[in-house]
């Protein structure tokens, strides 16, 4: 038997359909309308090796339509990666099996980037299209060669994420940033014509980018279009008119397809439409080995470009920074610093000690790329001689966003998913709800991206209610996985910077401060005291009666008041807590140690921290005190709003008092 | 002396730099650059009055660079609005001012919307603009026959919610909407070449508006441009090429007039540049005078448009619409649709609850407009027989607003802001990420504005983990002034969407559930037992020894594991909290009564919610126990994820044993 496209692109739909039928739910509709685009792609033009799914310079594929599973499941089984097994495909769907509903970069090798919540596949991708480039440019060509390929649907292209992210590929002149846009016209609602009129092609051109069109089932265009993109140095679309559910005699080309199984009938029709007569989930072998052997089709090439690759002088450390390792200067670079600040404390905003980090880090870490959302000059993320990344040159290391803060956050996922890189990247505290999903998706991810987010509470003054984040930081440590880190002082910021980067599965936010602070940290080589997440900063003088907890820039507030308590007889300790989730980590015996589970009275528990008290109760316990605000702020000076607010010595000394004769 | 264009113009440059020199913070740039669009706008253009800041007819003005700050409240002072007065101005950004960092609506009369977060304030004017066209419909031209009028600047254009929100215009075809772009190619960081190289008006073309360009400096081409602006049929982008900060002469132009005040000697030579003698803060005479004028010119307009307005058979009903009444049958439609419920009790998801009261509310309400983004049929948001609001037909109820979760949630601030129209729209819970930057918006801005957001927990099956809401609702319960409700069945459903509609100044957000619900409130008769956020749903048979707390589809868990505990003589309540809000506002006789505050040990008190347990020790208290999920979710169906999560009532039941053995 010969093997047509036709037959490679039909297993992908028997595939879906079957699956889709046994699950009893998923989305049939997208992968039975991009078989064929897939197929030209991965027989084509994707370089990939099934065998070796981690290969540096594969190309990278990334389902930014990622309800659309089955496509990404079939070609993986199809091609031969070990997982997954025909069984994980009747599977699809089910619990603990690797064939999620929406595919999952930590459960199946070949998935790139988890997608699912539209936009943000094609987001990650611009900042995969990124690493690609820096890197090339810093190891050349015998390295870093490769380009990254999308499958993006109507959704994705009505996300502002994906604007976003256009925009700033367009900018930035990704030429290796390929997009197939699935233009089926439909969505969940029914025709897109309910609910956009857009000219997509014109609103991509208009962003510096390469638009070409073909017909998405007719394999001999969907080569020709793909050839196209490859040939032109700018980002390129191609709009592939295609029929949702292609194969389905009476469904396709209607939102009925999207996300529900075709049933039975329809699956007949459908078959004997397609001329598939293979039982369910058989693939002939004809077909299979067909598959198969595009799967291991660039195996020689993957073997002579390792033979290269391992003679490059640079090779050694360009495969540490691809694995994630940090290089060996790391910790004694953090250290030197933190020993210099001891020497000569510093009275700085930890957005500025953040800075002072930076320089140190980004000489130590040649994998860092830093960056901003338009606000360079207030994250005082641009730190040390890294460089500009731009269309002229891409061996820079800093990055301006623009004003695209969710684009920004999305693109550091990217990045970090295609490895090589460590993002970081800037923006208000209060401006990680406008990236917020991308954070999420990091964290589910499981990748290593540091957000940076300055003004991080009422000290930020005057910008007023809009600018000032309440319920930010407590709404970041609710999110799985994620590590939120709110320094005191130049000491722990240094600390929570060696923290955040160390750790290559979870991303980190820092909320730093506009405003100066005191350092509080001042006894040299105590080893990383932010680690535990929560230490005893200072232990009562007089019996013990209250124990402060603080955070960030209000640990030397704890620290004032607290000496005032002891001068009238009232001991306290002072707790720093930089990091909820790495306290949550330590051992029982350590929390007891710290915050003593004593009867309610014995001693009193006192949090402070310049935002919402919500979350709180878990550490004051029952008849404690939460100074915090739950409510908007105000436009003012700083020091006027934490008087305004009840954050100053006196009034946490009156209200501490209060209590304890309650 | 005879007042030219330039001192009206220079009025509101001097203003802004007094103001910001005296703040000592503040943005000069913008003000200055736009000064002149501005003055040609009020003085042509815009339809006000500034003695009747809530004339219904009036054309709506939104700064969306808000930053810019001290434009619009120059502009106010001058044309005469009650404040700020000259005294508020010189008080900038000062403690209880109403001259905020940013304008927010709740300060000051003709601050048609709270702006600052970027890109907001046009979406939220789509808004504006959509209300405005279906209120006309409705109503006719003699009630309703004005504008929507923006500033918007390179920050509001390069935000993902302005390209949903440009696209979502361009497809309704507001032609009432009017954008100027401040297009100064500056941004923070500094040219906005760093960071973009879109080619705006081509891309606005894309989406379907009509683009004009002109010298932002030139009255006479500004004029023309506003003129053209208004005759075209479709919405228009105005692109205003201006000079940032223009009038300094030595810091015009570029970044550094953007967000710090333009110092002593700046200012000295701007006013030299421009011809200002006056005395800081001081408007020579003639100038005010001629300003004055501007802002009662159209007084004549306004007080035939009221006469011929309250002749109108509808005017009654327009005016209760417009300052956010509800109907008389409003109360009784949901009394009686909870007495059948009672009568015949139903099993069903809340989200069909939640359709099934829309069909009710719908018809009682004629004010309500719903939509979905692009998620109808499962949100199930449209209800009854309320037609599509379409260009075609602008009269519809019911909006497809695409895949646009973020300008939908804007544009439904704009229509609240509006007035005469009370938005309600559907997404996932898991969505309400893209969202909550206008989630928050909203309730800073103390506007009706109503978020179904179903799919609210593992409950969700199949879609797995990035389409499953963890940290979501204990996330929006950190927002302030807004209501979170996550009814456990019909009957509390038809409550918590009363509660919703009949406060005007919180907006809500309801979490529903996919999956279907055992109807758990069986008693008729009792009023709105939701109203107080929680409720003992039932007592303890046995010795109290439990105290269940728990909400929305969590809640007819708890009570099989209580009853399974009474059968072993464990005595439980059962307390349903379907909105901690409104639990937080009750006196604390309620909140004693309900929860007694006894010592540990004597009543065990036990959390179910299947998300995040962060916070709920606030209910808990010491020694309690939270049943939640802290981890992201996994794809299987629910019933599946339910077990390996722990919400079966064998799994609570022994869980609650050990703690009460503890």
């Amino acid at each position: 038997m010969s093997v047509s496209h036709d037959d490679l692109a039909n297993a992908i739909r028997a595939l879906t359909m079957d699956a889709v039928e046994a699950a009893n739910s998923g989305h049939p509709g997208m992968p039975m309308g991009m078989a064929d685009a897939a197929t030209v792609l991965f027989q084509k033009h994707l370089k990939f090796d099934a065998a070796d799914p981690h290969w540096y310079d594969r190309d990278r594929f990334v389902l930014s339509a990622g309800h659309g599973s089955m496509l990404i499941y079939s070609l993986l089984y199809l091609t031969g990666y070990e997982r997954p097994t025909i069984g994980d495909i009747r599977n699809f769907r089910q619990l603990d099996g690797p064939c999620a509903g929406h595919p999952e970069n930590f459960l199946l090798d070949g998935v790139e980037a988890t997608t699912g919540p539209l936009g943000q596949g094609l987001a990650m991708s611009v900042g995969m299209a990124m690493a690609e480039r820096h890197l090339n440019a810093v190891y050349g060509d015998a390295l870093v060669d490769h380009r990254t390929w999308v499958i993006a649907g109507d959704g994705c292209l009505m996300e502002g994420v994906n604007h976003e992210a256009v925009g700033l590929a367009g900018h930035l002149k990704l030429g290796r940033l390929n997009v197939i846009w699935d233009d089926n016209r439909i969505t969940i609602d029914g025709p897109t014509d309910l609910s956009t009129s857009e000219d997509i092609q014109a609103r991509y051109a208009a962003a510096g980018w390469h638009v070409v069109e073909c017909n998405g089932h007719d394999p001999a265009a969907l080569d020709a279009a793909m050839k196209a993109a490859k040939a032109d140095p700018r980002p390129s679309l191609i709009a592939a008119r295609t029929v949702i559910g292609y194969g389905a005699p009476n469904k396709q080309g209607t939102s009925a397809t999207h996300g529900a199984p075709l049933g039975g009938d329809e699956i007949e029709a459908a078959r004997e439409t397609l001329g598939w007569t293979a039982p369910p989930f058989e693939i002939p072998d004809a077909i299979l080995s067909a598959w198969r052997e595009i799967g291991c089709g660039c195996a020689d090439r993957r073997a002579s470009w390792l033979d290269k690759a391992k003679k490059q002088p640079q090779w050694d450390e360009f495969a540490q920074r691809m694995d994630g390792g940090l290089p060996d200067g790391f910790e004694t670079a953090i250290e030197q610093h933190i020993d210099s600040l001891i020497a000569e404390p510093v009275k700085e905003a930890t957005r500025k000690s953040s800075e002072n980090v930076l320089k140190v880090l980004n000489g130590a870490v040649p994998s860092t790329m830093g960056g901003s959302a338009d606000l360079t000059g207030s994250n005082n993320t641009r730190a040390g001689d890294i460089g500009v990344f731009s269309a002229e040159d891409y061996s820079g290391r800093y990055v301006f966003y623009g004003i695209r803060e969710f684009g920004m956050a999305a693109a550091m996922n990217g990045m970090a998913l295609h490895g090589g890189v460590i993002p970081y990247g800037g923006t208000f505290l209060i401006f990680s709800d406008y990236s917020r999903p991308a954070i999420r998706l990091g964290a589910l991810q499981q990748v290593r991206a540091v957000h940076v987010l300055t003004h991080d509470s009422i000290g930020l003054g005057e910008d007023g209610p809009t600018h000032q984040p309440i319920e930010q930081v407590m709404s970041l440590r609710a999110i799985p996985n994620l590590r939120v880190f709110r320094p005191a002082d130049a000491v722990e910021t240094a600390e929570c910077w060696a923290l955040a980067l160390k750790d290559k599965e979870t991303p980190a936010a820092l909320a730093l401060t506009r405003q100066g602070l005191p350092q509080v940290r001042l006894e040299g080589r105590v080893g990383n005291l932010s680690a535990k997440g929560a230490y005893r900063l200072k232990a009562a003088d007089a019996a013990r009666k209250v124990i402060f907890i603080a955070t960030g820039s209000e640990v030397h507030l704890a620290l004032e008041a607290a000496d005032r308590l002891e001068k009238d007889g009232v001991g306290c300790d002072v707790v720093s807590m930089p990091c909820w989730e790495l306290f949550a980590e330590q051992p029982d015996s350590y929390k007891e140690e710290l915050l003593p589970n004593v009867q309610p009275g014995e001693i009193l528990r006192v949090s402070i921290e310049a935002g919402t008290t919500q979350g709180w109760a878990e550490h004051v316990m029952l008849n404690g005190l939460s100074i915090g605000i739950d409510r908007f702020g105000a436009s003012a000076p700083a020091p006027a709003l934490f008087e305004k607010f009840g954050f100053t010595p006196d009034q946490v000394v009156a209200r501490v008092k209060a209590k304890l004769e309650s």
